[in-house]
């Protein structure tokens, strides 16, 4: 199993990562404060460089690699923001990053990589496609994985919000909320959150659609996805890996799940009151509090915004 | 003609509204940096309460008040993002906002006064029947009227934005740049600008289906609004006031006009690159740097992003 990472590991890739990265803002709604009954405060990472959290993993694993092993390049399977991400990092550190993606993936998403310098290969639409092409780089090229979640850089990198999170506040949470795919911010938010607020809670948010997490959760033992998952929230259709799951047994409170028109009507209540854009996973763990998953009332729940990439020609609301 | 205010009551206004409003977050894109040719650092006032900088002013005027007046109420006619501010800002001293509105506005104006509990008057959709049913609320009830641009207390308030967009940046402006209507918000970074860093050149933006303030200040006489006005910047169709005017003539160095297609180009570049709400007013400063209205390359601007209020089901891009 991949190993976690320690406090110290997110402390480091903080200070690795700080010059590179947005410092983003915590941001508050009284409407949304009035619509929940609680205190919550947003760290936004849609604001983040390429619009997502996953610029902290990627970075720290770019800055991790020595020289020798920069020089060879990184390569990703991942066709999401990880892999935006992981491109604008290589581009930082002057190095090539390989991306697989499927043929059938949306042009929007092969614009993004291609945006920050990635390099495309294109797949087979199977995740075992996308694997054997990933290992066949690696081989060729010499070039380091990097993948979005099951790495102890990434999960660090990832931990480093919640350090700001916490850090910015100025008060204590009684609960630090984030949704969970593969479970790599999870897992970084509860490794910082377990050191640095040991009294706070950490509760996790996902889609009843794709509730590997919750179901894993409750069972005590890892879950698969079950295919084929649909849902709004398509960030975070991924299953757990073994580390961050075991993160998760080990410092998560809770794993609370979500209907999809919870979820858009959470999207469109941070559009219309916080005037910024995220993305349908972004808006999952607000949904969850919107539609009582669990009672935040009276608490004060810190909830981090992951990422803003949407396609703006076709909005949930406007069909 | 309405006096100025002064620079010290710009630092009266920010002590008194502080407690009330966000300082918004100065927030950059690289992206964005990249298509100008510059280093843009953006004031996210569409991050402002109620949704847009009228809150500066709206607060400033109502907490200004005297503890007599304040209980008479304040009323305004304006129906845009003013309307909204000043009925949050009266709500807060737990005074009447009088908010005398044509019967024509639109559904989403009216839905946002009563949000913040501002209380609605319908009159006949001109100017002088607006005017007239304020005047008429003034006598009957003694309430203090509060205009959306034209008063010291308001521009003062306005002014605010620009003090802290200088002390957070942290580096030299060669330029800061904010969207002119009735010229509130400009009058008032000018006179901030010009108290804190003289060196900086104070540029106007403006959609050129609304040009009264560009073609006043090459006059050199204030210029009426040629009607009927039709530009996508429906927040930017209003005429300035005398007061307004002459700030505008002693401290500005230029007014630029832009197209709306620019404006609309501008506004998506600015949601799909820095995941913000932005409304099309909002835009026109980075629209006329875009289309090169004035040579911004090389330069660090400051641009200030007024507000945030659009209807999500009727974008400029979704027809």
């Amino acid at each position: 199993m991949t190993s976690a990472p320690g406090f110290s590991d997110i402390r480091i890739a903080h200070a690795r990562i700080a010059p590179h990265i947005h410092r983003t803002p915590v941001l508050t709604s009284a409407a949304i404060d009035s619509a929940v009954g609680a205190t919550l405060l947003f760290k936004c990472e849609n604001l983040q460089k390429a619009g997502a959290f996953k610029a902290r993993g990627a970075y720290n694993a770019v800055l991790a690699l020595s020289d020798e092993e920069a020089a060879r390049g990184v390569v990703t399977h991942s066709s999401g923001n990880h892999a935006a991400a992981l491109a604008l990092a290589a581009r930082t550190r002057g190095i090539d990053a390989h991306v697989v993606m499927p043929k059938t993936a949306p042009a929007v998403k092969k614009a993004a990589v291609r945006h920050y310098g990635g390099i495309i290969h294109e797949c087979e639409p199977t995740l075992a496609a996308r694997e054997a092409a990933a290992a066949q780089l690696v081989d060729d090229t010499g070039a380091t994985l990097v993948p979005p979640f099951d790495s102890s850089h990434v999960v660090a990198g990832q931990g480093t919000c919640a350090v700001e999170l916490i850090e910015d506040a100025g008060t204590h949470f009684d609960v630090i909320s984030c949704p969970v795919g593969g479970g790599g911010l999870l897992a970084g938010t509860a490794i910082a959150t377990a050191a640095l607020s040991p009294g706070t809670r950490v509760i996790a948010a996902e889609p009843a659609r794709a509730d590997d997490a919750a179901r894993g959760f409750r069972l005590g033992i890892i879950q698969p996805q079950v295919l084929p998952v649909s849902t709004i929230a398509d960030g975070l259709t991924t299953a757990m890996s073994a580390m961050t799951f075991a993160v998760m047994r080990e410092l998560v409170h809770d794993v609370v799940t979500v209907s999809d028109e919870a979820i858009i009507e959470a999207m469109r209540l941070i559009w219309s009151r916080m005037k910024i854009v995220v993305e349908p996973s972004c808006a999952v763990p607000l949904a969850a509090m919107l539609e009582g998953a669990w009672d935040a009332r009276g608490q004060t729940v810190g909830v981090v915004l992951t990422g803003g990439n949407v396609d703006l020609d076709r909005l949930p609301w406007t069909g």
